[in-house]
């Protein structure tokens, strides 16, 4: 399996934090995305040409989890590293891990899918189309 | 085990939203923090109250996961349920469940602890204390 | 000039919240935001209706402000109410109140235009249309 | 007076943009609040060490604006600056320039002041104090 994986610094500002001091954890979840779509800039020229070329209208959360392990704050900088570890027939799935310096902060996934819009609704359509555009782009960045 | 259960409705708007028209997916768990601190002012006084009674900093996130079963966007009303379904040594677990209409939205949990500060770090205190409050709590609601 | 105005009712939560324990100001935007959303539907059947009608993108921003008059924090319900206080040929003007019982917590503007793009930019639209059916809206309330 | 600057590189994501395709408003002065905290740190060693020299809960919003003048997307890299522009006895002003390359994207300004907790509210201490932390800082980066 070819290797797609993406690291993101993140400064841990002020407004981040709630009253307890710490990181309020769903902007943990804000980055874990931000960090998701710089890959898709990295390996496909990002969301929307991505999506346009596929018909989909966005790569789109299923099932997601975290565990957190010690506490971010104002000041920190959160180095988070997403890697796509499963390519499945309708969905794919995304390893999140942000340390600060050596400090183990946060693990996490995503399981997403190629959302199609089908009347009302969504459908998750065929991953390989996707799988083939990314590791594209990963040969694009080797040679 | 005392029922322990909290509902909150929330109105869904524009800015919840993301470029695909559908709620960008942190915000779901803004509304599960929210509907937990909701519940914390029913059955406790809220967040600083029980949280000063307990020399406590902060009842934390230790783990969180959500499954997706259908979008939510403008206009909708989510109407969201938490309840408190395990009371462990260190550890309570909540679980979540958001309706639009008939339609489900969203199933989720926490698994949170009671935050002491212990030098530079945090620690997960004793839960039978909180549970304690939420539980007297829970009686002078029936009573 | 017809009134066209909105109230919402917002429950403060500890996640809107800094480490200093009060809002941390851009909820404020979002919550001025949302009451507009909430406005549109009122009158107009909401944004996305709207904008279909209009040939337009979306009801933009060009300029905001907001004065702090007193905290907001965690369990607080804000009662914020939105007001259109001028309708200009390219901008319309909407001004904010939010109180806490009966003190005033803050005061702010928005003006607005109706976006239409154009290439790859944006221009600011004729704002008549819009006024004709949020009037026209305001009639159906009243009859 | 001494020049008090700081620039602040922010990569707009998906997650930050609306149904429209572009920056939900709020994230603006998420963005305005992130570059002056780090501008504290810059100058004075963050927020939490210059309050707790001052004796102050915060370095809090007493009025703000901005105005929008091109959109920004998913993608874009905001480049924004902060400046001190006033000292006041009781506030202070900062203002704000956010470009995209060479294209302008938002001009804006924060009042803040010195909050003290005093009984159950706040009030606006004497900002001469926190002008010379900062400044100070700006004559130890020049030496």
């Amino acid at each position: 399996m070819i290797e797609i994986v993406h690291e993101n610094s993140i400064p841990v500002s002020f407004g981040d934090c709630d009253p307890a001091g710490i990181v309020y954890y769903p902007n943990h979840f804000r980055w874990f995305d931000a960090t998701f779509h710089a890959l898709l800039y990295r390996y496909g020229g990002g969301h929307a040409a991505i999506c346009d070329g596929l018909g989909s209208i966005g790569l789109g959360l299923i099932d997601v989890g975290a565990t957190f392990r010690s506490p971010a704050a104002n000041g920190d900088r959160l180095d988070l590293v997403v890697r796509i570890v499963e390519w499945n027939a309708r969905t794919f799935r995304l390893a999140y891990r942000g340390v600060i310096g050596e400090r183990l902060v946060v693990e996490g996934f995503e399981l997403r899918g190629v959302f199609i819009r089908e009347g009302e609704g969504l459908r998750a359509g065929a991953v390989a189309p996707l799988r083939a555009v990314i590791e594209a782009g990963a040969g694009r960045a080797r040679s």
